[in-house]
């Protein structure tokens, strides 16, 4: 199931996203209440995804986002010779930083780059999204707190992070999240084996791509890690990590970031 | 005015705290509304703080907190002293860290000592309270959009601040945040020279206590340095940095930190 959240003049809904048979196209299936807080059901109103008015939108608001660095030993060796790490491997133990609520956008919504900064990079991801209150979760039984799964651009700036003691502004800044298009719910995604690709200005970036499958600490050992001292609430977001390369982005950059399963989240850059 | 947020059975409401000339006690005049999304109103109840069944909480559960790290000389040479830094002055440019909304505490709440550390420590601060959305706020007007201050402990577990890259364990973990007892309003309030001071088990600890005057980035230029790059919203929350020494909690330990002007915060650390 695809659940998307979504604006009409300005109001936020959630709907179901389901493909017509007959012509192909996807529709918003429109729907009452709150997928996190309580019950929802069909309101009855199906409007076609690409309507006049209508707008994805972030499909969650998260109480807090959690990320996981170097979680890929690809990626930690592509840090390493670029001159981005000093260290060549990938950390033994899990390095989780925080994101802020007020970083997060959603699908076509722009990328802000600060004039602080003159190196801002993309790291495609998949990101978890909670389903349930999770404190102290063993990891066998991890994905049982899972509601799904979208996709994510950990947008970063790699001058400030190199240069901070924390990485607050490097990570944190507004419009550093963006998150989309829709959570797939688990039963329709496999975690374990998900290919992640990136897409920048309409080109294939290979060396930004893999799969979930070489994750580090995997999804549930993720969950089982960041429960363990932190309660994580419905709605509240895991960044799993980046597969290998990162790159430049720059002001009129399109990038997309699209895992196989989830769809596509596009955004541009804009300078700020 | 002080502005508390109180339970009886479990039901949350907001209050103001008068003292009554005629006993000397303080009472809770309860309010209608939210003071942060719209206008309060008393409801005309006006019970006694110490009431059977009543329990202040924490005066605001924030979007996000955030804290400045060595923004006092006293304090980063106390740390480097101790041999818990390498760097014997303060960093010239703010160092800002996160703690998650769901690290935040009420007063009399217990600090639960995680089992996966052998160092947890007090640190007794000044917190801003926004009042107002702040994004690119010049430190002249920075104080116009701050709703008030309370008192703080950041609480830190020092071997995994060591230990870990990022701090996200060691200063976000579930209870690090205690935060009270209630909201002083920044019309009653100078935070430009407030006293801190910090109690463990009833005895002063008086390495621990400072004022305001001495804080290398003043409040208004934290806003202005985070309103740079991150949205506060309203109930977001500044820890402003702790004035000299810290300390070891221990599981029994009772920890009040005292801010003059805005009250006391006590809190009792539990093992957890």
């Amino acid at each position: 199931m695809r659940l998307a959240r979504f604006s009409r003049n300005d109001t936020p809904q959630y709907a179901f996203v389901q493909k017509d048979a007959s012509d192909g196209l996807n529709y918003l299936v429109v729907l009452d209440g709150h997928p996190l807080i309580g019950q929802v059901s069909p309101t009855g109103e199906r409007i076609p995804l690409d309507a006049d008015g209508v707008r994805l939108l972030s499909p969650v608001i998260p109480s807090k986002v959690y990320g996981l660095a170097k979680n890929y030993e690809a990626h930690a060796q592509f840090m390493f010779e670029h001159g981005q790490s000093t260290v060549e491997h990938a950390p033994a133990k899990p390095v989780v930083f925080m994101k802020p609520s007020t970083s997060v956008i959603g699908p076509d919504d722009p990328i802000v780059y600060p004039s602080y900064s003159q190196d801002m990079n993309f790291e495609p991801e998949v990101a978890v999204v909670m389903g349930r209150v999770a404190k102290d979760v063993p990891a066998e039984r991890a994905l049982d707190y899972v509601l799904g799964f979208t996709c994510v651009n950990d947008v970063t700036l790699r001058d400030l992070q190199q240069g901070d003691p924390m990485w607050t502004r490097a990570k944190g800044f507004d419009t550093s999240c963006p998150l989309g298009p829709w959570i797939v719910t688990k039963d329709e995604f496999d975690s374990s084996d998900a290919h992640i690709s990136f897409t920048l200005n309409g080109e294939d970036v290979p060396e930004a791509s893999g799969t979930t499958a070489n994750l580090i600490h995997s999804i549930p050992e993720q969950i089982a890690f960041i429960s363990s001292f932190s309660t994580l609430l419905p709605g509240d977001v895991i960044l799993t990590g980046t597969p290998y390369a990162s790159g430049a982005l720059h002001p009129g950059d399109e990038a997309v970031v699209r895992v196989e399963g989830l769809g596509d989240l596009r955004n541009v850059v804009v300078q700020g």
